[in-house]
């Protein structure tokens, strides 16, 4: 059984099994759509929402914001280095008190559109290379936390079991949730398994699900190894960029709620 | 006398009347620095920074509201059309929509900026061309209201006194200031003259001065048709960008406190 | 019948009319495609590929560059106002000497880049708002052909017939070719009718292809008026961005061929 | 002695030894400026022309060559890193094909600007982190030679003698010159001193031009070991963006003349 958050049980007694779907919205950029967003908005319970760093603008945060009020999916700031044209997946040189101070400007932004929208930001997670950045090391770590505690202390962090910017969030106060990834294979040690290595990458919706519905069930994730190794997740993501995400992410939904699991965000929507 | 801010009075019975100076800062981007703020915000009470528009990135927002929180100047989002190879200064196609969605974003990255550095947003100038557009035109002053008013209802505006971003904001429930100008001509009428007319810029410091010496004593602004017109102001814009701006402030400031004025912020500094 | 280029056919005596096919190509940016341009390369003869205005960066365009020469389609400089976030779409406020210059940094780029891929660039034609204003604006029409004057004289101009862009730089001594639109409807004036207006945009296929092959077995464009009218045109402009732009494309060049057409640019292919 | 160009010559017999004295210009971006171009253009002999990389845009490129054209400056192209906050200092994660791309645009930019202008670009120099790059990996410097040999074999590339730059732009027929720094120690290996060090950076102009003046004597270098070291040099570059530039530009510049030195481009002006 995963942990979940208290609050984002319906019921108390007697209640399913919940969990959370989340996956990145908002990617577009003036005239350019990445992904259905609409299709998504209906499967997931949170979205990632893009804030001008690998991808957006005002405009695109509004309308992104609107359809999650419109589905009442919970929403995340998801910063990232200033790179549209690398969509965010290149280191940049930015030093952390810089990446303290994009941070922060990405998600005020976000969270000043969400007031417009009226559909307010609730937690963050980190985009692409400065997430997998924020995995190891400590000082950037530390300034995507800072940065998101001065903006708003209320936000929580949603990140990867086990990373160094699961530990510094949790050290700093934060509510801190963690996901596991539908689509990715892992390894004994409960990593993901390299993109360049075999079974990194899953294209199979049936096998993702089942999968999935193993480790809920169980609190063990089947590995490349085929020993399956413990984790912790209170949300999985579906990604929203591949071509087949949003039938990948229908396929896993459909599998969890016919095996008894309802699909609630971390965290309340309000 | 001017009207002014009950806060910003130092003490009460037998105070100095007071009047604030503000002055466009932050207007630097990535290398690039524009005018000497350092000098300037020794000299001002008020600052509008540029939070992204027409100037400024999170690196300078970071330096410029620094530096205010050194010098105890109050600070306020200086919102622009996004346009900085125009500085601002060009009128840009967007819809109101648009207008409304980007001027929270900037307001919003600014705020996180002052997050982090401790510093508040106290108010907000939209800066240049949507500044001058906001004068006239409803639908631009509405959306700038409304941004604002969505992003933090405690948000005041500094505006021009008669204009249609006064009357908007006044209308909603703001809080609103009003400036004039040290370094521009005025008619009869109480309107700015228009830049390509004789008498539009003023260059010679102690002139400047002198007037508004004479305004701050009578209510009444010297003119062009050297009729005086009565004007209301909580702050007195003493520019930021040309050369000489630093000369002009200094000038204007060392006078109006020889005429026993204080120099105080419209609201408190926090 | 319709004029063109001597050059185009691949026969003399006895060889089948030709018209070209023209679409905007290469409107992506960063990681983000606007359009199917794989399939659209197997069916056009030209192609107007964006130059980093509206759309596109150094890699879109080697990438959009490399494709047309896989294809051996003639490829055009498609110049924009510097508008990507409303893709080009937009009136900007540019003065024609700005104009002029972004215009010849924008085709400068593209034809630096056709010189690394060995495509070369043989004309220009103005994209969106630009390409408007260009039709009616004298002073606008000349800073485009002045900026592609001097950046290579022998490049060619693609306009719309009757307009001043192609009086200005048909007066310069360019080469012009003209074009009229596979999915627009026409007055019985031998304008475009508005968007705004019904039989402004035509979705049905079969429809437009059956138009185009009566205005070119005629050289008399139905209109909806029912009154055909004498237009010229060396290219039929297929569009890009459309979701159905390439269905419509295949259909009228099937028709086209059908008919006994060749597809052929209106410039040689080297 | 040093060696030069014999074209810039002026004479061949009995004539003054020549140099060049060469500084990045055009280094600003829309309202913003950075150095004095106008008092520099009278100092040197060769300007290195930014080229929107870490700096610039259409119009300043404009009037950048419209001011080398009125000095008769010889101009070259000043590539970077697209990196305008970081202005091209910061190793950007491109990979050598993308580096040749984004060459080529912007050397094809800079000249389409300057044939509008009327001022060819001459020679290329790359700025900042991707020059320092390019003068020890050779993928990189391979891309920027590529880049450059399709744009317009004529160019001539401006290097530093020793470094894989130079080495592989010989190695490609390219004409190549070399600089030398007039602010920078040097070591007695014929390096400069790095900026962390003490004597990497001269601000005494006076002693600045000796120094140069003893290596353009004698053809060895003062070093900050005291044993002087053999370099080769076509050009000295004099910057353009410190405070002081123009004063040291103007005591080498005087102090060469005096000394019976020529200020000459190393490429002639056309």
């Amino acid at each position: 059984m995963t942990e979940r958050s208290e609050e984002s049980s319906p019921s108390a007694a007697g209640s399913l099994p919940s969990i959370d779907l989340n996956a990145d919205m908002g990617e577009g950029f003036g005239p350019w759509v990445m992904g259905d967003d609409e299709a998504m908005f209906a499967l997931v319970s949170s979205a990632n929402v893009a804030c001008g760093g690998h991808a957006s603008d005002p405009d695109t945060m509004f309308r992104t914001l609107s359809l999650a009020r419109q589905h009442k999916v919970v929403t995340g700031a998801h910063p990232s280095y200033p790179d549209k044209e690398g969509f965010g997946r290149r280191r940049m040189p930015h030093r952390p008190d810089e990446i303290e101070r994009f941070v922060a400007a990405q998600v005020g932004a976000l969270m000043a559109i969400g007031a417009l929208v009226g559909q307010p930001v609730a937690y963050v997670k980190p985009h692409g290379a400065l997430g997998n950045v924020a995995t190891v090391e400590k000082p950037v770590a530390a300034a995507i936390v800072a940065a998101v505690r001065a903006v708003d202390p209320d936000l929580a962090m949603l990140a990867i079991s086990g990373t160094m910017l699961e530990q510094v969030a949790r050290d700093s106060g934060m509510q801190v949730f963690s996901e596991i990834f539908a689509d990715r294979g892992y390894t004994a040690a409960g990593n993901l398994v390299p993109r360049s290595e075999p079974g990194a990458l899953i294209h199979d919706g049936a096998f993702a699900a089942r999968r999935i519905v193993a480790f809920l069930e169980s609190g063990m994730m089947p590995t490349v190894s085929h020993e399956p190794v413990a984790l912790e997740a209170h949300s999985i993501c579906v990604h929203g960029d591949s071509p087949d995400a949003v039938a990948m992410a229908r396929t896993v939904r459909d599998e969890l709620t016919e095996r008894g699991f309802a699909i609630a965000p971390f965290l309340p929507y309000r």
